[in-house]
């Protein structure tokens, strides 16, 4: 875990802590509520998974730490010990803190330190990717929907493809977080191959790359023009429902969208 | 249809007009995003369901256009023909609008009139209620989630038997939007009892009523102890996962959070 203290002691030692855990969102800055602002503005820490606490403003009085990914609990851990010395932690996130992100990880390392309940602990939403996703595509999530993390670090793979199996029986709209990566580079690849195997192959795939940020790479297609290398980390991949379509647009990429309705 | 024009003509039946549909969070100012907040800044018009509509402040040069609940395609083709006559229009939605709520319809209008699909349509993501939700009780969406609406109005209740059922087989945690109405008193009462057939009576449930607002009220409790009453059109009801569990606080309502690992 490396620290770039940027300078000043801010608030420490003395009163009351406070641990917030606030969520970035995808990338774009306009996405950032005016909540978690504040809440930066306020803090003495900020600690996260070093792209994220990239996107931090370095001031005076602010300390920024950095630490890799995959050690949610080390890092939670370290906030926590922070709010509890008298500091103003803000643990940041993309997206939305609570869905596959940091805020899990912070209540993990509480209830396995009970005295920590005690600490003053907020969390922050924000905008999660996979709704920064279908609103630039259009409304894929226009009926309901669930979202499944696809990487099996801390689940296993028999229950990804279980969880896929029903999702689809029960017809959500999927979005898909965390598809592919280069230590987890066949997952993705199954999953299509779950897919071709339950559902018709003209359903519709939308592939939201970077969303929001300059990067920003948008392809909806059918299941049977997929391909696994479409997918890494930067991607959310959503699985349009039965009912799930495009509307051309003349020069422009299609609207991808769900009906709310379901007929009799 | 009722429309409270505040005076001004703003820029109309010339140039291009545009179609924004934004998310205005659940309730509190300081989760409406910098982008959603631009938008309306530069709009001519505002269009949506009354009390979002009075989420808006009035300002020279801005009309206001209040519709009634479930008249969302009409609403939908009156934000569409205004965008069409050069207009800047935005549509207001409750939290994402996305998620049950406007950019659907307006897709639907869209679909229904191609020419439409020329206009220049953005959607703007919000911070959305099961997230507003979450974030105030903790991280009960912390694993693999599904979002369904408890509305039968454009679905048959039995697809929502089905949804659930698959749902809870799946181990998702769920949120339930528009749980109980005084048009639809008996859905939630018939969930409850689809849970206690399926589930321990253990299982944690979280009811998020009005968050993020002054009338906030959050309740957790286990399913043996939940009553139909204790849901309305603004509550969020969350149903805990098998790993759901609450983190005792002294003198505070329990942290609710679902762990990000589920063991082998």
């Amino acid at each position: 875990m490396s620290e770039a203290a940027t300078s000043g002691s801010g608030m420490s030692g003395s009163g009351r802590g406070s641990c917030v855990i606030a969520g970035l969102g995808p990338g774009d800055p306009s996405l950032i509520t005016p909540q978690v602002k504040a809440a930066l503005d306020a803090a003495t820490d900020v600690v996260g998974y070093i792209p994220y606490v990239r996107r931090i403003a370095p001031r005076p009085g602010l300390r920024l730490h950095e630490s890799d990914n995959r050690v949610e609990l080390d890092r939670a851990r370290h906030a926590l010990e922070m709010a509890e010395e008298g500091r103003h932690v803000v643990v940041v996130s993309s997206g939305d803190p609570g869905v596959f992100a940091m805020a899990a990880a912070i209540f993990e390392a509480v209830e396995a330190h009970p005295p920590w309940a005690a600490l003053e602990i907020t969390v922050l939403p924000g905008i999660t990717a996979m709704l920064a996703a279908a609103a630039a595509a259009g409304a894929p999530l226009g009926h309901d929907f669930c979202a499944i993390n696809l990487s099996d670090n801390l689940k296993p793979w028999a229950l990804i493809e279980e969880r896929l199996t029903l999702a689809l029986r029960a017809d959500f709209a999927i979005a898909l977080y965390n598809p592919r990566s280069k230590a987890r580079p066949d997952g993705f690849g199954r999953c299509l191959d779950l897919l071709r195997a339950q559902v018709e192959p003209e359903r519709l795939i939308l592939f939201a790359r970077a969303v929001s940020t300059p990067d920003q790479d948008l392809r909806t297609l059918p299941l049977a023009e997929c391909t696994p290398e479409m997918a890494d980390m930067r991607t959310i991949v959503s699985i349009g429902a039965r009912a799930t379509r495009a509307i051309p647009r003349p020069d422009r990429a299609p609207f991808l969208y769900t009906p709310r309705s379901v007929p009799e």
